[in-house]
């Protein structure tokens, strides 16, 4: 049975980290809130959302047969070995989940950046505080994550394709979306990102270019950045790498 | 051998949820930078946390043998079914995993309240934000998570004296740790808190008084709340819930 991907239409956000495993493993899969038909749409992904007795705290969510699982890094800790994308050894599993889950963190991280007051405002009333948090970010946050994957990749010992183990796993699919977005959102910042940080940039380009992905990122099922996701371009937030 | 958690010395923070499944489960365990001796305290946290190949991002981190593993759901991920404090079905084990990842983002949201703008700046050169994102999670926040944790634990099949399958699990420990910080650092917001979330009141006191939490309490190990923390006691933050 496929699986189904429960999130928001029309924003790449969280759920995109799963999409980009499902259409790396060329697995069966339907998105459910975009898609049509019975038990399709959002109507659907809003009666999930109030499962009984157990529902998801928050979308993205996915539904296996009977088992519903909520929290990215949980997902594809989950789905990882199932599509071939996690280690094959059981520790390094743990380290993919700590990986993840502190790709988990840098995205929140890059949410606040446009969202530091409360997710209940609009952007437009807490630009302020996000031209301080962004700033903050900018300077000494993305510096810290990616100068910390930039290690862990160039020191993995089985080589510096990949940031844990000896074959792609989820964590370089996650990693390739986190600097395509970062890229989307804070230009001017990102600017000397390849050089300063090499073996990401090879990372990224060698994401970019496999098959699956890049079929994927053409297609219609990959929507654009826009201005309601996680990674937004507001030029005010951004500036130039200190 | 025993396990090695490495947290900063001085606060509960999150170290904490890794302290009490370990002290529930009467692991033999040592906290590294709360020693002395060989090997031992804050030099030796500062040098794990330069481990080479694979380094922590951030404390708390585990180390069990050559295995070191970062980020709290994760390390209960892994812990969890070696200390007896997992579902015992697998499947659960990831709807655990998924639980305890919500606790994960309450607690961030939580820190958020006192550090909205930069954990760079003093909470004193961010006080005017942190009333908004304050205000906003006390009024929004907190009621969506205390209210789906109500209503998953009442609604377990198993009954609801645990969130998830039929016996004391991580996940109730650290929704235990989560009341007992919510009520030292909004006092006022969380008067009705038992009241209207009775099911998690009861939890709360259930596991109070599990005799080794219990001991573990009124222990030295028991490092109190304080305003370096998550769990802040801003007076100024607190509010009569709406």
């Amino acid at each position: 049975m496929a699986y189904e991907l429960f999130y928001w239409p029309g924003i790449q956000g969280r759920g995109e980290f799963i999409r980009l495993a499902l259409e790396e493993a060329g697995a069966d899969y339907v998105d459910v809130a975009r898609s049509s038909g019975k038990g399709r749409g959002m109507p659907a992904m809003m009666k999930a959302l109030k499962s009984e007795p157990l529902a998801p705290f928050a979308p993205p969510f996915l539904r296996d047969g009977d088992l519903v699982l909520w929290q990215v890094a949980n997902i594809l800790m989950y789905l990882g070995p199932k599509l071939g994308l996690a280690p094959k050894q059981e520790p390094l599993r743990y380290v993919a989940n700590a990986l993840q889950s502190t790709i988990t963190d840098l995205v929140a991280e890059v949410h606040d950046t446009h969202h530091p007051l409360a997710t209940t405002l609009y952007y437009e009333d807490q630009k302020d505080a996000a031209k301080t948090r962004a700033a903050d970010f900018l300077r000494h946050r993305l510096p810290k994550f990616a100068g910390y994957f930039e290690r862990t990749l160039k020191q993995n010992p089985a080589g510096d394709k990949h940031v844990v183990g000896d074959s792609l796993t989820y964590v370089d699919l996650s990693l390739f979306q986190c600097i395509e977005g970062l890229h989307y959102a804070f230009p001017r910042a990102m600017k000397g990102f390849e050089a300063a940080y090499p073996a990401l940039g090879a990372l990224r380009k060698r994401v970019r270019t496999r098959p699956r992905i890049a079929a994927y990122l053409k297609s219609e099922r990959r929507i654009p950045f826009n201005e309601s996701g996680i990674f937004r371009h507001y030029p005010e937030l951004d500036q130039d790498a200190g």
